[in-house]
């Protein structure tokens, strides 16, 4: 281990500051990283995600387990590995996500008629009902106060250009 | 498990498409799920998540590990908890992380003079020159590709909606 004079220099300053309880509790400088997309990104979604299992606390749904019904309802009889890749999802993630689904009778896996060895995925009356009523807290609570907070020109910009990152970088 | 006649009704028109070979391997609708802000932003962030990995690949850093690095260099001598808190990393995933990083040389944790009970974070010579390499790469490819798809008109625009999103919603 080796420290620069300049490290050890800036640590005695930050040792100092602490000492004298200047810096102790005070914001650090985030410096380049608040430039980096990268970092915004992480950050933003992280806060999105947060306020979604909240918005959606009452169904008991995260974010994934909601884009999967969502999938489903508009993609009825695909199999495993089709709505899993569609979602970038790692199968071993995916089949317990859909353990969970399955148990909590939200979704249904059946045998493929042409191919036994992969399933279809479908939802249930139950699983419709339940995605029904997320889609509306989702849209009454969670995307409405994002629209309030960009307005909607600005969200629709924001969406273009995640979207754009996600299909051409 | 019930499923509703037009799951059912659904399910059978994709089975048998599936059987006739019309729908296999062909694209899945994502339906409303290309208008949530929340998924857009996870594609997104996998997509530069991805691309920051292969641009940094020669330092073997990860976007997190990055972060860490860059905010000592910004704010040496502060505690391990500061540095936790302020990138939203976990305690214990935080620790694990100083343990790697500390282990290949580029930081060190050395005890509070003033709080015997609390370290105080730096970095070491060689992490400095690592971060220093990092930057270059993380600017001339990473960023730099960024800035060529967007343009850096929206690019700032997008930074700024997402930093409005990680602080105010």
């Amino acid at each position: 281990m080796s420290v620069s004079k300049t490290a050890v220099a800036d640590g005695d300053k930050g040792r100092k500051e602490a000492a004298d309880d200047q810096s102790e509790g005070s914001v650090l400088q985030l410096g380049e990283l608040s430039g980096l997309l990268g970092y915004s990104l992480k950050r933003a979604q992280l806060k999105i995600f947060e306020d979604f299992l909240r918005c959606v606390a009452p169904l008991q749904l995260t974010p994934a387990q909601f884009s999967v019904l969502l999938l489903l309802e508009k993609n009825p009889g695909r199999n495993q590995t089709e709505i899993a890749n569609t979602l970038g999802i790692l199968r071993p993630n995916f089949v317990a996500m859909l353990d969970g689904l399955e148990s909590r009778d939200l979704c249904t896996r059946m045998r493929s008629a042409n191919d036994r060895r992969s399933h279809v995925l479908m939802l249930t009356d139950k699983g419709r009902a339940v995605l029904a009523r997320a889609k509306r807290l989702v849209a009454t609570k969670h995307e409405a106060r994002l629209n309030e907070l960009l307005g909607p020109a600005n969200r629709a910009a924001l969406l273009a250009m995640l979207t754009r990152i996600a299909t051409e970088f």
